[in-house]
């Protein structure tokens, strides 16, 4: 990783953005061309999203370890592995980031640019699906630093790929991708009240798979992080 | 491979459940919104149990060997790679993590947790799929293991994503998938009295398959096994 | 490669079968399922055969070279990579292969075993495509094991799925394959009559590939064959 | 890269008409299938691209550097990596191979040689997606080659795979495809007219993602250009 701090930023500013853009511009797209049918629609959404995660964590990880995600940063930042204040720019970088990225998207579809969403996305069945999605994320990206670091970037990208379709909320798994995607009145939208709830659920089962991961991946050596 | 047996075990069992939220998660999400379009639900069922497969296997290989699967672990406890009790400790593992992994996707899903299937999965040519399908794997798993070991995850998962759509049972070629697969009346079920011709039929052509590889395979050097 | 040469005739034949059985079988399913969207059915044919394709060269790769393609044979022996009788056993081999491929779809799905096709591929516009689809997929395959070796199981993969759709014939690119699908009723299938063109085609334009190798590739260091 | 001019520009030649006959040739195969739906026809075009675009870059970067496209050549002609001079006969090849590939398509799909396309693309939300397209395209080569050399081949194919729904555009990202593609009246298209302010869009997000990288990316070791 970088000793510089700004750069660390802008990586992970830029990369959330595109993640962002991706996530909210497919979504449109595959919503206007699908013709109703929602499966092919959430096809045109996810392999845009599995593919560039791919891409994103390839190219900027060494950069600012790719983070993208506040659940992810604030894992790393228990496992000491990025300081307390590290990690808070680091989120604020992530979510203007998402910000940025939707609003680009907005632009690229010739859409009004300041939206709010009013998708329901509410209910302990969405919150217990995004509880699994992010333990799951998390999970991933612990363990396969451990099994085989350079998969880490394809990993990520195919564990979208599945949790997109295997969890009831199509796996947001991630709070500045939620905020974000409370900005867009589209596919991917969520209404803002439902974000907070999320984002909850989303950093509990975080910390519940680095407990987890504490205890199953002790056996090893070192712990190779995503930091360096 | 780990020393610790309760750390093989944990990694079977969430492996496995992930596997089968997968598998059936997303039967249940491609189902409901490709519009009776079986071909498209099948898609949106294919992709991410394809791609989880290589996420899991690749992160959960160096602990337990990644198998998931009955037919696995009977294949390498038949070359001695497990032990006889180890290997009974895995399907225990296995079956109890797919039967969690199904019951996990009901809940994400606001389904009712306990359910049976009513999906008719039987016949001779469901059967000689299910062998073909269990062959295969088997098979993909051992030539793998010699000609690239760290390309098995990859191997894997493709193979999966083949078979769900060249075999006409869907490949399920995995005693704890058919299992658990009994207890969800969803896309991806099959009849609990038709749970126990499958089962055969897959740990045969496994036995098959292991036959068939040791003479293909001899004329290499020593075998890399999945445990290390 | 092994010195053995049953053991190679074993892995082209097996691993032709398994090819035809994938290329047969989700076309079958495909077809079966995407109710009358042709588009759908050739996605849910395309996926598994790049899939498969991946998975056998990589898994049979250091057995036998995995030619599974009488023109990849033919080319190999103008190389002087393989000699003209070994060449000769390979392509019974392959042929073979293909054809018990083919009877084994047929078992899966409950189809009558012996078939001919009724699907009319012919003109030149389609010769014309399979000239192209061959003449990619031999470059694909000399240009890619001079350029990254371990690469050539995943770009074959990836050439196969797109000459899927860029070639007007679907790019059988191969004449096991054809003579195989000749045999087979289904969506996958060529009449009996339309073979012996598609195979001239595919000859032809894998010695043109040869030849146009021979100028780009020459630069280089020694070959690395796909033989080792 | 090769030393002989005449071979570097036969790659260059040859995997841009491979890019154009699988963008024009899939998307014609994807629209004739699709029954209406564009969703659908997108996938058709989209997963072939990606693919072809891994597979030429990996057989192709050690020989030319695998650019295929004007707006990556004027960037590593600023950059020094390649001479002015060459990269004028570099685009040469580009446009001209690109030619060839949309001909090569239609001549494949039965379709009148010599066409222009109807397809309307303007207007500033267009010019801005093709911009972001852009960006993110050289972004992806430039981080990549330092992040992770041999990755660039599968990073752009992913790259672009995302960027065919995330940009309102489809993104060509690329002048030799955007003109070729004026050339085709067909799924891929674009009028004549429209095709100067894409290209505008696209060298200009070229090199202001050329300015971005200089920032981003200083921190490292020496660059380890694509031109090796």
């Amino acid at each position: 990783m970088y000793d510089n701090l700004g750069k660390r930023l802008g990586a992970e500013f830029v990369g959330t953005a595109f993640l962002l853009a991706t996530v909210v511009g497919s979504g449109i797209m595959a919503e206007a061309l699908a013709d109703g049918n929602v499966a092919i629609a959430l096809l045109g959404n996810t392999i845009p999203t599995g593919a560039i995660l791919v891409v994103l964590i390839t190219m900027l990880g060494p950069i600012s370890g790719a983070h993208f995600n506040p659940a992810v940063t604030l894992v790393f930042a228990v496992k000491r592995d990025i300081s307390g204040g590290d990690a808070v720019a680091y989120i604020l970088a992530q979510v203007l980031g998402g910000l940025v990225g939707v609003w680009a998207a907005h632009i690229m579809f010739d859409l009004e640019l300041f939206q709010f969403s009013q998708k329901v996305r509410t209910g302990p069945a969405q919150w217990f699906a995004e509880g699994v999605a992010t333990f799951g994320l998390v999970f991933t990206i612990l363990a396969t630093l451990r099994a085989r670091e350079n998969a880490v970037a394809m990993s990520v990208g195919l564990y979208i790929t599945a949790a997109y379709w295997f969890t009831a909320s199509t796996s947001f798994a991630n709070p500045a991708v939620t905020i974000a995607r409370g900005f867009s009145d589209s596919f991917a939208g969520i209404r803002p009240q439902d974000v907070l709830p999320f984002v909850s659920a989303q950093l509990v089962a975080g910390l519940i798979a680095l407990w987890f991961c504490n205890w199953l991946l002790v056996n090893r050596q070192s712990d190779a992080s995503m930091q360096q």
